[in-house]
């Protein structure tokens, strides 16, 4: 094994590829050193371990590096907020490898690449499985909170929820359907999308990290409004019907795919302008004044959740 | 077990106690909303592993979240700047009960609260066991940075390293020293004497997270002279009697744990005017032209050093 100087040094030649003006100190102090934003700055953290949200056996390193990144950069764009730098901790088994270390941190740094984010910092302990922990920090003059959704706005999804979920669940069963499977093991985030949403003049705005309707609630929760959801606005995505055809072909409802599948890192919001929305993404219902939330004519998936502590 | 919605509310008390002027979203949101620091940014990210950092029948829960805070502020305070924020993520059993996690938070938040610092976001997981990562931001308008040593320069530690090592050998052999101990399961980061050292006007600074000797290391590497320790300096440190009794007790060279032992979070670093020092601070050498670190006397320790990695 490398001892931790040259690990250090390794990993600080791979994440100083796109060293920015805002780096004063990057790897290699106590601690960097940053110039400050121009704007409000957005913090975010994500945890992803080994056996709960990967399996080594089903995703490449550079995959499970890239997926948590995704979770990470999803996470300040649901602000409204662009990113700039990310710290990350990993703790590794004992028997890990160099080129295992390089794999996983160049999947780190391809998908910060992406965005023009900057791996700054962070730490290597030993574990007994794979545990990782992304820190992202982003900025943003004006952050779109959970709390802004108003009576009579338009409520909007980026795209069609569950195929990570779908991809999961081909996994489980032994399915091979390569679109879905890809979804889950590692989500394309449409950052140009979310980039357009930051600047439309939305009212509220969250990624969908935990599932469609576990989502919605948090929306409704902090917004102290209703929202109702039109399963009908969902089923017109194109998407639908090869969602569909995988969920019937594995005798799963796709609802609950659709309304608690996780991971997809989509983006869920509301507008009073609903032709101000960038294309791709798709009205699915409306805010209306009250509590809670209701999906109409399935009220069966209106409690669909997850969540690791139930 | 709690839903993760009510644990997050109960976090949210928690990490709410203190909530400054500059928080302008905490928890609750996708990310935190921050009000910019008026100075340069620092940010650091540590990780801490059940079996590894910390074991659950020798510490209690607060103990092992006060330390691992305790170990990311130091990384702030040895960069000459000031903490202001952390972020919190946790790997945790399934079995895990809310009291458990509230008396965790409480270890963070209560360290925290010794340096004004607030918790403002993180996540929660499931994990085998227990996982803890932070990132602390702080700010600071003259960070102090290893590569600062100049030829000349006096080297000074805060106290005497040594403590967590040896409260380390005692809790494994089944010895009992009341304060060795103590410091190995949450040392105490002399936090004032770090505030000092911020406005002394010192060279470089690091923090003793890894032995004495390895972040002397870091500090010649990083700033391309030599290092000249003087053991006798660091004996006439008020605690070296007792340490060495200790030593001695358990068959052990004192000097092992004094250059390797990690986890003391002491402050390491150079002047150009020991006079300038703050109370407690000790000089243990000097900073000469050339590289490397030399222990007169002792050059059998000029290599110890402490590396997960190794």
């Amino acid at each position: 094994m490398a001892s931790e100087a040259e690990l250090i040094a390794a990993l600080s030649t791979i994440f100083s590829r796109r060293s920015g003006p805002g780096i004063e100190v990057g790897i290699g102090d106590d601690g960097a050193v940053l110039l400050p934003p121009n704007a409000k700055q957005i913090a975010v953290a994500d945890m992803a371990v080994e056996g709960v949200h990967f399996r080594r056996n089903w995703s490449s390193l550079a995959q499970i590096g890239g997926k948590i990144t995704a979770a990470n950069l999803a996470d300040i764009f649901a602000m409204g907020a662009e990113p700039t730098y990310l710290l990350v901790t990993a703790g590794l088994p004992q028997d890990f490898s160099v080129a295992e270390i390089i794999e996983l941190a160049e999947g780190i740094q391809n998908e910060a690449d992406l965005v023009g984010a900057q791996v700054v910092g962070g730490d290597l302990s030993a574990s007994p499985s794979i545990v990782l922990s992304i820190t992202a920090l982003g900025q943003s003059s004006q952050p779109i909170l959970r709390s802004g959704a108003r009576d009579g706005d338009a409520v909007f999804v980026s795209a069609l929820p569950g195929w990570s979920a779908a991809g999961l669940a081909c996994l489980t069963s032994g399915a091979s359907h390569a679109k879905a499977v890809a979804a889950h093991l590692k989500p394309t985030v449409d950052y140009a999308l979310a980039r357009q949403l930051a600047v439309a003049g939305i009212n509220s705005l969250c990624d969908i990290s935990d599932g469609l309707i576990s989502e919605t609630h948090h929306l409704s929760d902090a917004s102290q409004v209703r929202f109702v959801l039109e399963p009908d606005l969902l089923a017109a995505s194109p998407d639908f019907a090869e969602l569909s055809a995988i969920a019937t072909s594995l005798g799963i409802d796709v609802w609950r795919w659709i309304c608690g599948g996780g991971e997809d890192h989509l983006f869920l919001g509301t507008t009073s302008d609903p032709s101000s929305l960038p294309s791709g993404a798709m009205v699915i219902g409306r805010v209306v004044s009250g509590r809670g939330v209701e999906l109409v004519g399935k009220s069966d998936f209106e409690k669909v959740g997850f969540s690791h502590f139930q």
